[in-house]
C-alpha cells in the first residue's frame, strides 16, 4: 500500500489514525490561500469545510466513518450551486448574483459520503473555452512549467490546478466539449467524463445542456471510481480486482491521430507500446464515425455554440452586461447564434445516428485509445494577445474531446508521460455511450499495468 | 483551325466537302468490327447508322445541315433504349430481354441533331462498378498500355475505349458515382457529368435513380458543349469566346487530395502550376463538406448500394438468374440490401443539407479542381483474380467522384497529362449543383489555356 496517492492515501491515513480530517482541511484551506492561488480559487468555504471536517473527525474517532471518502477535502468548479454562495461562472456579470439557496444534488451526494468542501474554483468564463484563460478572474498558470506561464487547460482550470498542486485530491469539474479532459491532460491528471445521463446535473450552471457532463479531476482511476460510487449514492464497489477485463484497445487512425505535436505523439506511442507489452491487444484501424463527427462540426458548426447562445440569449440582448464579458467569449456566442437553422437541424438529427454508429463500430470488449489533446500546454502570453491564435488553439485543444462529447462517450482522460520538454501529455480511453462501468474497470486495469 | 479534333474536325470536313458522313459511318463500323473490338461494342447498328448517315449526307450536299453534329458518328452505352435493340446492361441475364420499343429521349435528341448511331457499348455489369471489368461480356483493355492489359475504368468502359481508340468522336455514358468521369480519366478523355436533373433520363436503365446522370465521353470540352446543346434541344451556343470567365480554382485539401499515386499527383501539380502561370487564381483550402460526405459513406454505406439493391430487388429474389450474375456484383447488391434503415435515412436526410453546404462553401466564381481518380489504370489480371483487391480498388477509383455524385455537382473530367509510366491522369473541375453553364464556360477557358 506504499503507492497510495490522493484520496486513497488520505483514507488510509484516517483509518490508521496518522491523519486527521480537521488537520487536512486546515492544510487545504491554507494552501488555497497561499500567494499565487487567487487565480485558482474564487471562493473559500472555511466555515463549511471546518464544520464538515469536524463531523468527519468525530465519525473516524468513533470508528464509524461513512466510507473511504469521509473527511477527504474537495473543491468545486464554480458552476455548482452551493447553499449561501454565489455561483459566479467566473463571469464579472455574476459577481452580484443571488447566492444559491441549496446545494446541487451532486454537492449533496459527495457531502453525504463525508467529503469536505473547501472552496469553489476558477474556470473559463461561463465554461466557454478550452484554454482556461480568464480575463476577469485571472488564469491559473499550469504548475508544470515554472519558467514560462502556460495555460492550465479549461474550462475546469482551477479544479485541475487545485489537484495538480495537491491542495485537494479531488475537484469536480464539468465537461461539455472537453472541459474536464483537456485540463486533466495538460496537468498530468485523471479526468472522468461519464455518459451525460450518469449523474444528476441539476443545480449546475449549463453551457450546452444536451452535451454537459459532470465529473471529477483526480490523481488516479481508483479515486475516480470512488467519486463515481458516491455520485451514484451507492457504497464503493469492490472494483480493483486483479482480474483483467477482457479488452482490446483500438487506436483510431484518422482525425484523432492526426497533426499531433511530436512530443505528444512520442509519449502516446511509448505508452501504447508499454500496454501492448503488458498484454493488452492494441490495434489500429479507421473508425469513420469519429471523422464524420469532426467534419460535421467543420461543415455545420458545433452544437455547443448553438446551445450556449440559447442559454445566454438574455445576455446577448443586454449591451451593458455584454460589455463586461470577455470579447472572445461574446464572439463565440455570436458565432453560435449565427448558425443557420438547417445546420442546427443537421447537427441535432445526425447525433442519434452517429451515437448508434459509434456503438456499432466497437465490439463490446473494445475501447478507443487516443491522445486526449494533440498538443502540450502552450504559453499564455501569445494566446492572451492574439484573438486569432486564441480561436485556433482553442479549436485544436478541443478537437479530439468534442467528438467524444457529441457521441456521448464515457471517457477516462489519463496521464501519458511527458513531451520532450517535461510537459504532461494525456491519453483517453473511451467506449460507446452507456458503457461507463466497463470503462472504469478497464481504466483500473490500464492504470495498474502502467504502474507496475 | 488546324488544331480541331473530334467532333469539330468532322464538322469542318463536312462543311468543306473533304469528308462525307457515309464514308465516316462506314469507317466507324469497320473499326468497331476490327479484331479486339468485341469487348468494346455489344451491338452494332449498321442499318440504322447507314440510314442516318445517308440522310445527313443529303443535308450536307444540299447545304442545309442540322448543325455541327450532323453526320457525326456516336455510340451509346448499352443502358440506353434504342428502338428494336435489346438493352443488355452488359448482363448475361438480359441477353434475351424484350427489345426496346422506342428510342430513349436522349437518343432522339442526338438523332434530331443529325448524329449517326453506330453501336452500343460494353459496360460493367448493370453499371455497378468503377473498374470496367465484365465477366460475361469481356473487359475492353485500356488502349494506353499495349504491353500490360489494364482496366479501362467504368462503368462506361466501352464508351471510353471507343472514343480513345477513335472509332467515334463521342460516346454517351451514364454516371452514378463516377462512371463517366473515371473512364474519362483513365483514358485521357473529356467526360461531362452534369447536374442530375439537366437531361431527360427516361429510357435509360437505372443504377441508383437519385444519383444517376447521363453525359458524353468526348475529346474536348468544346465537343461536350455541342452535345450539351443537342441534349437540351437547343441550337449551339456561341460559347467559345476568348473572354475568360472570372473564376478561381480551389484545390480542396483533405480527402480528395489524399493518398494520390505519386505520378498522378505530379501530373496534377504540374497542370495546376501551368494554370496558375496562365493567370488563373489557384488556391488551396479545406472544403469540409467534401470530407463530411466521404466519412458519411464510410460510416453509413452508400446511397448507390441502397438504391441499386432496390432497383434489382426482383433479381435478388431469383436464384436462377442470380447465378448468371458476376458474384462480385451480387455481393455489392447484397451489401446494399443489408444497410440498416437508419443508415439509409441518414444518407437520404443529410443529402440536401450537404448539397446546400456545398453551395455555401464556394463563391459564385469558384470551381473545385482535384484529381479525378487518385491513381492511374491498374492491370486487369490481379483485379480479376482477387475479389478483395477488386473491392478495394473499386472503392479507390470511385473515392473522389462519388462525393460529387452525392453532392450533385456538375463536373468536367479533363485530361491532365500522364503519370511517369505514360498512363493518363485526369483532373476534375466541379461547381455547386445547377451551375452547369458556368462550369462549361470555365472548362472551355481551361482547355484553351492548357492548349496554348
Amino acid at each position: 500500500m506504499t503507492d497510495a496517492r490522493g484520496i486513497a492515501a488520505l483514507a488510509q491515513g484516517y483509518a490508521q489514525g496518522s491523519l486527521d480530517p480537521v488537520d487536512v482541511a486546515r492544510r487545504a484551506l491554507d494552501q488555497a490561500r497561499a500567494p499565487g492561488m487567487d487565480s485558482v480559487f474564487i471562493t473559500l468555504l472555511e466555515a463549511r469545510a471546518l464544520e464538515e471536517a469536524r463531523a468527519s473527525q468525530a465519525r473516524w474517532r468513533e470508528g464509524r466513518p461513512l466510507g473511504p471518502l469521509d473527511g477527504v477535502p474537495l473543491a468545486w468548479k464554480d458552476l455548482f450551486d452551493m447553499a449561501g454562495t454565489v455561483t459566479t461562472c467566473a463571469s464579472d456579470t455574476r459577481r452580484q448574483a443571488v447566492p444559491a439557496a441549496t446545494d446541487a444534488p451532486a454537492v449533496r451526494a459527495l457531502a453525504a459520503a463525508g467529503m469536505v468542501s473547501v472552496g469553489k474554483t476558477n474556470l473559463s468564463e461561463f465554461a466557454f473555452s478550452g484554454l482556461g484563460i480568464n480575463l476577469h478572474f485571472g488564469t491559473p498558470p499550469n504548475p508544470h512549467d515554472a519558467a514560462v506561464p502556460r495555460i492550465p487547460g479549461g474550462s475546469s482550470s482551477g479544479s485541475a490546478v487545485a489537484v495538480a498542486r495537491q491542495v485537494v485530491p479531488c475537484a469536480m469539474g464539468t465537461d461539455t466539449s472537453g472541459s474536464i479532459r483537456v485540463p486533466a491532460a495538460l496537468n498530468g491528471l485523471v479526468g472522468w467524463k461519464p455518459s451525460s445521463a450518469r449523474y444528476d446535473q441539476r443545480g449546475v450552471f449549463p453551457l450546452a445542456p444536451s452535451l454537459d457532463s459532470i465529473g471529477p479531476l483526480v490523481q488516479t482511476v481508483a479515486d475516480a471510481c470512488l467519486i463515481d460510487d458516491a455520485l451514484l449514492g451507492r457504497a464503493p464497489l469492490l472494483r480493483a480486482s486483479t482480474e483483467r477485463p477482457a479488452a482490446r484497445l483500438v487506436i483510431p487512425s484518422g482525425t484523432l491521430m492526426s497533426e499531433l505535436e511530436p512530443g505528444v505523439a512520442a509519449a502516446f506511442e511509448d505508452t501504447a507500446e508499454r500496454l501492448a507489452k503488458r498484454g493488452f491487444i492494441v490495434e489500429r484501424r479507421a473508425i469513420p464515425v469519429l471523422d464524420l463527427a469532426h467534419h460535421l462540426f467543420a461543415t455545420f458548426g458545433t452544437l455547443v455554440g448553438i446551445e450556449a447562445a440559447a442559454v445566454h440569449r438574455e445576455l446577448l440582448d443586454d449591451p451593458a452586461a455584454l460589455a463586461r464579458v470577455d470579447a472572445r467569449i461574446v464572439q463565440r456566442l455570436r458565432l453560435g447564434q449565427a448558425i443557420p437553422a438547417q445546420n442546427r437541424q443537421a447537427l441535432r438529427n445526425n447525433r442519434p445516428l452517429l451515437v448508434a454508429a459509434m456503438t456499432a463500430a466497437l465490439a463490446a470488449d473494445e475501447a478507443l485509445l487516443f491522445p486526449t489533446v494533440p498538443m502540450a500546454a502552450p504559453p499564455i502570453a501569445a494566446l492572451a494577445a492574439d484573438p486569432v491564435w486564441f480561436a485556433q488553439c482553442n479549436a485544436r485543444v478541443l478537437r479530439n474531446t468534442m467528438i467524444g462529447s457529441y457521441l456521448d462517450m464515457p471517457t477516462l482522460a489519463l496521464p501519458c508521460g511527458t513531451d520532450g520538454a517535461g510537459l504532461p501529455a494525456g491519453m483517453s480511453l473511451a467506449m460507446a455511450t452507456g458503457r461507463d462501468e466497463a470503462l472504469l474497470a478497464l481504466g483500473l486495469a490500464v492504470e495498474h499495468e502502467l504502474a507496475a
